[in-house]
C-alpha cells in the first residue's frame, strides 16, 4: 500500500484492489488526485473542467455504497478522466472549442453511463485540440514542459503519465490515442472499429472515429476496456457482440509456443525522425527471432491517402455548418482541415472506403503466419514545442482498417523521452492483442 | 410423383425427396426442364446459354454418385439457373452485355462453388438486363408475353414461374429480386445485406449488391438459401456468421401467438398503381386484426432519394471505365444510368450512407412491436411493354438498409396478373422473417 502521499501513483487496479480490501477508501485516493492535479496542472495544463467538490462526494458515496455492504463494480472508486468531447450531464462538455464555450449537455454520454455503472468517480474534464484535430489548447507533456503531449487526446494521456489520474478515456480519428500514449509514455489502446459506443461523443467521422483509453499498466487498460466495450443500438455503426473479455485473456495461462511478431514498416516510416530507426531496432534485437521484418503490399501504399480522404470528406461532412455559419469561433488550424473536404468527389471517397477491405483482408492473411504486427508508435519522441501535436503518420493507416491497436510505453528516445512499441491485431482480434502484449511484457520486462 | 411429362413442374423440395428416396433420377428432371425449356423458351427468352450436353453430364454424374451410396448435399442433383452475372467457370459470363460477349471466366463464383457443394446441377445462365441494369434484353412475362418479367434478373424469375427450372439466383440493386418475383408469380428472397458472397459476380455497387434466390415455394427458398449463406473472406462485405438456418427454422413447431404485422405504406406508395390499393386492401382485410397500418417516420421521406444517390455514384465508380472506354458498346438506357453518378460530392454520399443505419434503428424499434413489415412487392401489375422492366420504387428502401424480404405470390390484380406480398423483417432477422412467412401461408392458404 502506497504512503498517502504517494497514492495517486498506484495504477487503477491496484486502486480497485486497495478500495476492495479496505486499506484505502476512494475518497483517500481521489482526494491524492485532486492534490497531485493541484500542484502540477499549473505546468501540465491537462484538465479542461474539475470540480473537486463533485469528485469527493462521488467518491464518498462510493465509499457509503461499500460500507453498506453493496455490490463493487469493477472500478469501484477509481476515478477516470474524460476527454472533453464526451457528454456529461453534470460538467460542461466544450469539444476544445470556443463554440462550445459553457455548453452543458443534458445527459452523459452512453461511456458515461457505462463507467458509473462499473462505480467509477468521473474525476473531470481533459484538454482536447479543438474539435478533437490539431489545434493545441496549451496541454504540455509532463516528461518535458516544452514539448507537446501529442493531441488530440493531449490531456487525457498527459494527466495518465502525470499519475493525476489513473484511467482516462480520449478518442482517435487519425492517431488520438496511440500518439499521444507514445509521448507522454503510458499505456494506450484503440479497440477494433465499433466496440465502444459513441453516442454522445462528439462526432467528426463516423467511420474513422474510435473511443480508447489510458492507463499505466496493460492490466488497466483491460479493466476499463471491458466496462465499455458493450452494444450500444444508439451508435448506429456499432454490431453486437461488442465484449472482447480482456481481463479473462490477461488472467489465463500463457501458451508456451513462441511469439511470431511481424515488424512492419510500411509507407509510415518514410515519415520516421532519424532516430526511430535505431530505437526501434535496439528494441527489436531484443527480440531475437520473436521477431521479423515483413513488406506489406503495395496495396498499403494507398493507405495513408484513403484515410485523408475519408477524414477530409469526413470533416466537411460535420463540420461544415460551424465553419459556415461560425467560421471566426474556430481556430485557424480548425479553419484549413475543413476545407480540405470541401470539393471531393463520392467517386474518391468510395475508393478510399473500399480499400478497407482489400486491406484488413490483406492483414488477415499476414495473421495467419504472425500472432500480431509490431512497429513504433510515433514518427519519434514527443516533438519540440507545443505548436504542432505531431505526426500521426503510424496510426492512420491502422485507423482506417478499424483494427485493434496497443501502445507499450517500452522505448527510449535519445532526448530520454518515451517512445511506444505498438502492437496491431486483426478486426475483432482484440483478446488475441492483449494476449500477444502480456507475452511480450512477460519477456522482455 | 408427378407423371414425367409434368415432372418439370414439381418445386426444388419435391425434386430432391424424388431423387434421394429413388423416384426419380436427377437427368429424368434435367431432362424434363430441358424439354420444357425447348418448348417454350422462344416465347419466354429467359435463358442466356444451355448446354444441354453438359447438364445432363452433371445429372448423370449425380445419379452415379447416389448409386454409388455416396452422400448426398441438400440439392442433390437438382437443377438450378444463375443469371448471367455470375460467374461459371464451364460456361460464359456475359453480364447482359456486348462488350462481354463470349467472356469466359476462369473460375467459379463462390455461390457457383456452394451451389455445386450441395449437390445442384448447375442447368444454364438466365437472361439479364444490361449490367443488371434497365436495358431489357428480351425476356417476357411467362403468364403474358405483352408484359414484361420485371428486372433486372427477369429470365431466373421467369424461368422458375414458367417451371423451366425450380430455382434460380438473382441479384438486386434497386428491386431485381423481389420485384420480378412479384411480375412472375413466384417467391422470392432477399436476404439481409452481406450474407451471400458475391465474389466472382459482377458487381455494380459494393453498398447495395445482394444475391437473392426464386423459387416455387417458401420451403425452396429456405433450402437454397441455407447452402448459399455462407461467410467468405473474399467478399469484403461479409462479416461472420452468415447462415441463418432457415429450413430449421421452417421445421419449427409455430408459436400459437397470433401475427402481429405492421402494414407500411411510406413513400412508395405515392408511385403505386391504381389498382394496387384495392388489391392490397381486399388481401389486408382476409388478415383482420393480424395486420395493422403503422406510419413510418418522416426519415424514411429520405430514403429513395438516398438510396438514388448511392447508386448512383456506384455505377459511376464500377462502370465509367467501360463507359469512357467503350461507350458505343453499352446501350443507352446504361449509359444514361451510368452518367448520372458522374458529378455527386462526397457530402452527398456520405449524407445518404450516413441515413441507412438511422433508418435500421427506426425498423428495430418499430418491430419491438411488430413480428414483421407487410406491403406489396411492386407498384402493381407487371406493365405491358418489354421496353421498360417496371418501377424499383417497393423494393429500393429495403435494398439501401440491407433489411431481409420476402415476395410471397399471394395477390392477383384486375388482369390476372400475379402480385407479391412482401414481408419485410429487421438486419439479421432472416429465421424470424421465414417464421412469420410459413405463419402467414398457413393461416391464409
Amino acid at each position: 500500500m502506497a504512503e498517502p502521499s504517494a497514492q495517486h501513483t498506484m495504477n487503477a487496479s491496484e486502486m480497485a484492489a486497495a478500495i476492495a480490501q479496505g486499506t484505502a477508501t476512494s475518497e483517500q485516493l481521489v482526494r491524492a488526485c485532486l492534490q497531485r492535479i493541484h500542484e502540477r496542472d499549473s505546468v501540465v495544463k491537462a484538465w479542461a473542467f474539475l470540480d473537486p467538490g463533485r469528485a469527493i462526494q462521488q467518491a464518498q458515496k462510493a465509499d457509503k455504497h461499500q460500507a453498506g455492504g453493496g455490490d463493487l463494480g469493477p472500478l469501484h472508486g477509481v476515478p477516470v478522466g474524460l476527454k472533453d468531447i464526451i457528454d456529461t450531464r453534470d460538467m460542461p462538455t466544450e469539444c476544445g472549442s470556443d463554440h462550445f464555450r459553457g455548453r452543458r449537455p443534458a445527459n452523459d454520454a452512453t461511456v458515461v453511463s457505462l463507467l458509473r455503472a462499473a462505480g467509477a468517480v468521473i474525476l473531470g474534464k481533459t484538454i482536447t485540440t479543438e474539435f478533437a484535430l490539431t489545434g493545441q489548447r496549451g496541454t504540455t507533456n509532463p516528461h518535458d514542459a516544452k514539448r507537446t503531449p501529442g493531441g488530440s487526446s493531449s490531456g487525457s494521456a498527459a494527466a495518465v503519465a502525470d499519475h493525476m489520474v489513473p484511467l482516462a478515456i480520449g478518442s482517435q480519428t487519425g492517431g488520438s490515442v496511440l500518439r499521444p500514449a507514445s509521448y507522454c509514455g503510458v499505456y494506450g489502446y484503440k479497440p477494433t472499429y465499433g466496440r465502444i459506443s459513441r453516442k454522445g461523443v462528439f462526432i467528426i467521422s463516423r467511420p474513422l472515429d474510435h473511443l480508447g483509453v489510458y492507463g499505466n499498466s496493460l492490466r488497466d487498460l483491460a479493466m476499463i476496456a471491458d466496462s465499455l466495450m458493450v452494444f450500444d443500438p444508439a451508435d448506429f455503426d456499432m454490431q453486437a457482440p461488442c465484449g472482447a473479455a480482456l481481463l479473462d485473456a490477461l488472467n489465463e495461462t500463457l501458451s508456451s509456443a513462441p511469439l511470431k511478431l511481424a515488424f512492419v514498416k510500411g509507407p509510415p516510416w518514410a515519415l520516421a525522425e532519424d532516430h526511430l530507426e535505431p530505437v526501434m531496432q535496439t528494441y527489436l534485437r531484443g527480440l531475437g527471432e520473436r521477431a521479423q521484418e515483413v513488406e506489406l503490399g503495395g496495396i498499403f501504399d494507398r493507405a495513408l491517402d484513403a484515410h485523408s480522404t475519408v477524414m477530409d470528406v469526413s470533416l466537411w461532412h460535420n463540420l461544415s455548418s460551424y465553419y459556415l455559419d461560425h467560421r471566426d469561433h474556430l481556430m485557424v488550424e480548425t479553419q484549413e482541415r475543413v476545407e480540405a473536404g470541401r470539393d471531393i468527389s463520392a467517386e474518391s471517397y468510395v475508393e478510399a472506403t473500399e480499400l478497407v477491405g482489400s486491406l484488413n483482408h490483406a492483414v488477415d492473411q499476414l495473421l495467419g503466419h504472425h500472432d500480431a504486427m509490431i512497429t513504433a508508435s510515433a514518427t519519434g519522441e514527443a516533438p519540440l514545442g507545443l505548436k504542432s501535436t505531431g505526426n500521426a503518420a503510424f496510426q492512420r493507416m491502422w485507423t482506417l482498417m478499424g483494427v485493434p491497436t496497443l501502445s507499450l510505453p517500452l522505448m527510449t528516445g535519445p532526448n530520454g523521452m518515451p517512445i511506444g512499441v505498438q502492437l496491431i491485431g486483426r478486426r475483432g482480434g482484440d483478446a488475441d492483442l492483449f494476449r500477444v502484449a502480456k507475452k511480450l511484457l512477460g519477456e522482455t520486462d
